[in-house]
């Protein structure tokens, strides 16, 4: 056990929206009660102002760090990132991760029960944004008493929560942190995720939604989900990890099995992520990253950032061609147009899309070293000396 | 009608590898006999040696050029580089296309009649290679009595099979074109295409290759096909042609409808080529692809080119993710390095991979010059004054 872990952490549930209160949601529709599942690591401060919100991505949950129980193999998502001495060092920080709604791990989503039939939401889930998961986290940042957030971080998906946090709700945002993001997915962006779900809505066990109970549209999330990993790695790293290598043979095979390795790791891959993963999710999901659209909600990238008071960082990755680096910059470039404070690293590495769970060596050192300045220069004066780097 | 169209065409069937002497492939099965069904365009000179070779991509045929019935509305999918005054000007070139074996438009296929069983062969069907392919349009060229092709060209999957013509028959070609090719697929290349059998074999009409007859894996065959499609264009195009406009509104719909217009276009074209397309050899022609690979049949590429005695003209287009320009400088390299002739352009084009169908004025340019230039520099002697330009 990594002797920085947070340790044991239990998950904690909180609801709102309760009959007769219900959420209402960007499209107009309402949503109650919602439950929002989430983590803590680290203590609050007396003021709770050292609190710091991580947003996960399409497939993540609340279990950022440490572990639930001894006997788990694999720690939290981002256990490398969040724990004493780490980035995100619990000793200064509290920190917070949870569970966005329209998941399939805790949090209301189309799984859940709907109170009006008794039976899981299936398709009559309202479609959600990505402006409606801030709200639930905004939430439950009020009832844990915080009025305003040192940091909220996320990478891919969480990037965009990032945004949308900082343009929402700026009061309550000292920093936003977004990794491997954008501002709106390009057509291409879209396109990939248009097919995944395709894919799975023409699977016949998909059966418009309603499967629950029965064995669901299996075949087609693990297509969709294989196509989001080719997006996922780059190209570089496919050809240094797979190549043309062929997984158990020297000779090929003349059939149609899995003989090349890095078929034989997506297939894996597919078929892994059906016993996690809710196809009705990955539809819900994909479609709040497709709306999502910074320009569309808050004007012109300028204009909608001009509102904006946190301290920004932004990190790409050189090899990710998801959202590639280009698109980073044109925000950077709209940002310093009127003056907002931002940083921008690009980080070299092969890892693609994913180098934000993969490679943090570098992010970790970035990342601690934004959040000690923040402290540092910060011109409110809240500033807890504790946070103060050595 | 445009006037330099080559007019109305009737395909026509050469049959070889008859009961008794089939075909051996390179896998070592047998499949016979086989049909070709294949095209002519202009005529033969006396000699027999101003015959062009087309040869088709992944999803193409026979039919390049004019049109098979008065009422047509489409003419052949080449049509723009084939006819008097174009690139492949009939009043100089003998102009022949070929089905290849494996696909569903005539030639014999997984569709054709298994004649063991007097049934659809479905995944009975051998796989086939690219050097088997070239095997069958080999066997049409000597039956056609060419002994050597004044030219061989083909994009995409019609590039490899350039390719393999001549390091597999290099004294019957005396010029060989390949564009928007490579000498073997990336790991990349071979992800989408496993991605996309995977579609079509987790759908449960698949039926393990036996469906004629039946509805077949027409939805798995479309998920398929709109992968393929967003590796066909580029990036730029997408978002030019597309970018986040919506179909057919100006707000959100709030449901899974094919709302954005990029989704739109992908959806039409998967199913509308289920129309035109088998399931089976989708399967079979990709796997081709995939086992395609200059270095593994030839050894490393400045050696496996090392015995090619073809003039040879590499064409590119910049915007190509598909098969990178990078991927054909790399092939470039090893022939310069043993002194082969080869001319190679890179097309400015923000049409991707598709460039090669679309974007024709350019290539029409390249092509035409380099034709003529084989013509007037010919060492052997064998040119007949005709083909010399004005």
């Amino acid at each position: 056990m990594d002797r920085n872990s947070v340790g044991q952490v239990t998950p904690k549930k909180f609801t709102f929206a309760q009959k007769g209160d219900p959420m209402v949601l960007e499209s107009g529709r309402t949503l109650g009660p919602v439950d929002i599942v989430y983590e803590t690591y680290g203590e609050p401060d007396d003021t709770r102002s050292n609190a710091v919100l991580i947003c996960h991505a399409l497939s993540g949950d609340a279990h950022a760090a440490g572990y639930h129980d001894v006997h788990d193999k694999r720690t939290g998502w981002w256990d490398t990132m969040i724990g004493p001495g780490k980035a995100f060092d619990t000793r200064k920080f509290w920190v917070i991760c949870s569970n966005i709604i329209g998941g399939c791990k805790g949090s209301t989503g189309p799984s859940s029960i709907n109170p009006e039939t008794g039976e899981p939401y299936g398709l009559d889930f309202p479609i959600i944004t990505i402006g409606d998961m801030v709200d639930t986290q905004k939430r439950l940042i009020d009832h844990l008493g915080i009025s305003r957030l040192h940091a909220i971080v996320g990478g891919s998906m969480g990037g965009f929560q990032v945004l949308e946090w900082s343009l929402r709700y700026p009061e309550m945002v000292r920093s936003a942190i977004s990794i491997a993001f954008c501002a709106r997915l390009s057509a291409q962006g879209i396109a990939f995720n248009a097919v995944g779900r395709s894919a799975i809505t023409s699977d016949p066990n998909w059966q418009n939604g309603h499967y629950y109970g029965e064995p669901g549209p299996q075949q087609g999330l693990a297509v969709a989900r294989m196509i989001g990993h080719i997006t996922y790695l780059s190209e570089f790293l496919m050809d240094s990890k797979f190549g043309r290598r062929l997984q158990s043979a020297d000779r090929l095979s003349y059939d149609f099995s899995s003989e090349f390795a890095v078929e034989s790791y997506l297939n894996h891959k597919g078929s892994t992520f059906t016993e996690r993963f809710d196809a009705n999710s990955y539809l819900y999901i994909t479609k709040a990253m497709d709306y999502f659209d910074i320009s569309r909600a808050y004007g012109p990238l300028a204009e909608a950032f001009a509102k904006a008071t946190a301290r920004y960082l932004f990190v790409t990755y050189s090899t990710d061609w998801l959202f590639p680096t280009e698109q980073s910059r044109e925000i950077v470039r709209a940002m310093l147009s009127t003056g907002r404070d931002v940083s921008f690293v690009e980080i070299e590495s092969g890892y693609g899309h994913d180098a934000f769970l993969i490679e943090v060596e570098k992010l970790d050192r970035i990342l601690s070293s934004f959040l000690c300045g923040i402290v540092e220069r910060d011109p409110t004066g809240e500033s807890d000396e504790r946070f103060v780097c050595q």
